[in-house]
C-alpha cells in the first residue's frame, strides 16, 4: 500500500465536480456531486446527534439498501431544524440528482453542511444541481473536496493504491471539518471511494470500525454536529473477487487501508481545528480498558484549560493530570506518569525537577504528543486535537453573521 | 429571611484574617484563617477528582469527626501531585495551627489553591500561619474572602439574618473560583458560617444537598479542579435548639437559608467566569427527568460554540438546539423549543421567523435567560455559566508563567 497524489475521484469509475450555487455568503463553491459509474456498495455511519438534520433522516434510509449512485453534497446551510419543510427540501434534492441519472432516489446520499435552522434556497439548490451534472468529470475531484467546506482553511485528502486479490486498487477520501468536532460518529463530513469489490454489509461494518478508530478519535470542541456523515463507496470496477464477508482473505488489507485512510482524514481535521497553532496527539497508556484509556484521552483532549495551556506554551502540566483525575478513568494516583515532547513531568504522580525551558520549548513545536500512563492496565488509544486559541473564539463568535 | 452586609465573620462567634504570606507571585493576600471560638459542627464535599490533591484527602479525614475549630486556606500553590511530600506539608499545616489553637489536629481543615504541581515553600508558610493568627479579628472577614482568590476579579459572599426557633440566626458564605469550573462537587472553594445550631450528620446532608443545588450546576469551562471543597460551620451560638435531624420542624428554614446562599455563591462565580462579559442562565423544561434536564443543560452551558456565539452575541441560536440534541437527554425533535431573552426562536423543533437585530439585542444584555423545553415531560432544571472570550484565552494560556 502505497500513498499517492490523487482527489476523491482517483479510483476508476468515479467522477465528480463542485459548483457555486449561491448558498455560501462567501460566494465560494458550495454545491458538490460526486458519481460512481456504476451503482457503488456503500456503508455509512451519522451523528448520533437527536437533532439530526433532515439529510441525515433521509441518507440514513437510503444506505438501508446499500447501492449508491451519487453523494449529493451542500454547504452553507445545515438543513437542520427545518422540520418538515426540510424534509420535503432534501427529497427534492435527491429527487431532482436520481432524474438527472436515471436512478431511483433510493441511490442518491445527500448531505448539507452549514448553518443550522435556516431553509435551503431551493431555486439555486434545483438550478445548482442540473449545473453541477453538467459539469461532472474525472478530473474535477478537487472541486468536490472544495464545494463541502465550511470553515476548513485546506483541502483534507488522502489517496492509496494497494493490491488486494492480484489487482491494483486505489481507495481515495476527503473530508470537512474544523469546528462542532465531537466523536459520536462521524463529527464532520467524510467521503471514501475505491474501485474495490465489497459487498454492503461488509462496508458497512468495515465503515463503522474504521470511523471509530478515526473521526471519533478526534476532538477540536467537544460540539457533535446534527450533520455528520461518513460514507464509503466500493463500485468493484477494480476487479478483485468480491470481498463478501470479513472472513474473506482480503478483507483484513482492504480493511487497514480504509482505516489509514480515515484516520489520515481525521488528524487533518485536528490540524486544521478552528483557530488551531497546534495538532497534539493525546495518547493515554497503562489503562484498564480501552473505554477508560478513551475517557481519559477524550477528557484532556477537551479540555479547555489543557488547550490554552498549549496555545500559550505554558507548562502548566497539572491541568493534564487534573484532566486524567476527573475524567472518570481508573488510575493509581500514586504511580501516575507523564510524559510532554519527550520530557517526563510526572513520575509516581508527582511532578519531577523539570528544565522549564526545555519543556516549554518542548511545547514550543507545532506537533506536541503527551502520553500519560494511568499505571492501572494495559489498554492504550491514541486522539487527536489542537489548542485553543484567540482565533477559535473569533472564528465562532463571528461564525453567524 | 433577609439579606444583610456581612462578612464571612459575621454570625456569632467567627473571626478571621487574611495576610500577604508570599505565596502568590502578584504579592497579593494568600494565606487566610476562618475560626470558630466554639468548636462548631462542620459538613464539607470534596472533589470527585481522582487525582485529589493532599490537602482534600487530609481534610476529609477531619470531616468525619464532624468538629473543626478552624479553617485554613492557602492560594498560590493547589499542593495538588504532591505524593508524599504533599501530604507532610498539609500535615504539618494543620499541626502548626492546631498547636496554636491547642486542639486537636483533627479540628482544622486545610485547603489550598493555585498551580498544580508545585510544593509548597513551608518556611513560608509556617511562618505566615503564625502571623494570620496573630491577626485574627471580627472585622477581618474581607480578609479571608480576599486571600482565597486565584483569578477571581472580585469578592464572592452572600449573608442574611434570619429567624430559627424564635433566635436571630446569621449564616455568611464566601467562595473563590472562576476558571476549571464544572460540576461534580464542588468546583471551587466555598465557606458558610452560621450561629446556627445543627448537628454534624445533619450539616453534611444540608451541605451535600445544597452543593448539588448551587454549585454542581455551574459550570465556567467544564474542567473539575484536585482542589475543590465547600464545607459548612455551625457553632450554634445563636441558642436556637439543636436541629439534630432533617425531620427537626426548623430543618426546613435552615436549609433553604444554606441552599440560598450556595446558589447566591454559585451565581457570582459563573458571573465571574474567566474572561466572562456575560452571565447566562440555562433553564431546560419539559425534560423526561432531573438528570435529562441537567445532562441537556450542561451539554449547553459547556459548549463552546454556543458560549463564543453568546460573546460574539451572534443569533446563532442552531447550536444550543445542537447541544441539546447530542446531550444524551430524551427530546422530541418536532416539538423542541428555545426561548432566548425572551424571544421565541424555535418553536416544534423548527426556526421561527425571527427578528434577528431583535434577538440580537436579547443577546447583548449582560444577563441572559435561555429556556429549552424538550417536550418529553415535566423536569426541569437550571445552570449557570457565562460566554467564552478571547480573555479566556489570554487568562489560561498565561496562567502559570
Amino acid at each position: 500500500m502505497k500513498a499517492i497524489e490523487g482527489s476523491i475521484t482517483a479510483p476508476k469509475g468515479y467522477i465528480g465536480a463542485g459548483i457555486k450555487a449561491g448558498l455560501k455568503k462567501s460566494g465560494k463553491e458550495d454545491l458538490a456531486l460526486l458519481v460512481s459509474e456504476v451503482p457503488a456498495a456503500v456503508g455509512a455511519v451519522f451523528t448520533q446527534n437527536k437533532m439530526a438534520a433532515a439529510p441525515v433522516i433521509l441518507s440514513r434510509r437510503v444506505v438501508k439498501d446499500g447501492v449508491v449512485k451519487a453523494i449529493l453534497v451542500n454547504a452553507g446551510c445545515a438543513n437542520a431544524c427545518t422540520g418538515e419543510r426540510g424534509m420535503v427540501d432534501a427529497e427534492a434534492m435527491v429527487r431532482t440528482a436520481a432524474q438527472l441519472f436515471g436512478v431511483p432516489d433510493e441511490q442518491v446520499l445527500v448531505c448539507s453542511t452549514g448553518v443550522i435552522g435556516q431553509y435551503l434556497p431551493m431555486d439555486k439548490v434545483t438550478a445548482g444541481i442540473k449545473t453541477v451534472f453538467g459539469e461532472l468529470a474525472k478530473d474535477k475531484g478537487e472541486g468536490v473536496a472544495l464545494a463541502i467546506q465550511t470553515t476548513d482553511t485546506f483541502i483534507k485528502k488522502a489517496c492509496y493504491e494497494l493490491t488486494i486479490g492480484g489487482k491494483t486498487v486505489t481507495i481515495a477520501g476527503i473530508a470537512k471539518g474544523a469546528g462542532m468536532i465531537h466523536p459520536n460518529m462521524a463529527t464532520m463530513l467524510g467521503f471514501v471511494t475505491t474501485d474495490a469489490a465489497v459487498a454492503p454489509a461488509v462496508l458497512q461494518q468495515a465503515a463503522k470500525q474504521a470511523a471509530d478508530n478515526s473521526f471519533n478519535l478526534v476532538v477540536v470542541d467537544g460540539d457533535t454536529s446534527t450533520n455528520d456523515t461518513f460514507a464509503v463507496l466500493a463500485n468493484g470496477m477494480a476487479g478483485n473477487s468480491l470481498i463478501d464477508s470479513t472472513d474473506h482473505p482480503d478483507y483484513p488489507v482492504f480493511y487497514k487501508a480504509l482505516e489509514t485512510i480515515a484516520q489520515d482524514l481525521a488528524k487533518l481535521i485536528a490540524r486544521d481545528g478552528e483557530g488551531a497553532t497546534k495538532f497534539l496527539e493525546v495518547k493515554v497508556t497503562g489503562a484498564a480498558s480501552r473505554e477508560d484509556a478513551k475517557c481519559a484521552a477524550m477528557a484532556i483532549a477537551k479540555s479547555p484549560l489543557v488547550k490554552t495551556a498549549f496555545f500559550g506554551e505554558d507548562p502548566n502540566w497539572g491541568r493534564i493530570v487534573c484532566a486524567a483525575g476527573y475524567s472518570g478513568a481508573a488510575l493509581d494516583a500514586g504511580k501516575v506518569s507523564l510524559v510532554i515532547g519527550g520530557i517526563t513531568v510526572v513520575e509516581n504522580g508527582m511532578g519531577t525537577a523539570v528544565d522549564e525551558a526545555a519543556l516549554h520549548a518542548a511545547m514550543a513545536e507545532h506537533d506536541v504528543l503527551l502520553e500519560i500512563n494511568l499505571a492501572v492496565g494495559d489498554a492504550s488509544i491514541s486522539v487527536w486535537t489542537c489548542d485553543l486559541s484567540y482565533e477559535y473564539v473569533k472564528i465562532n463568535g463571528e461564525y453567524h453573521t
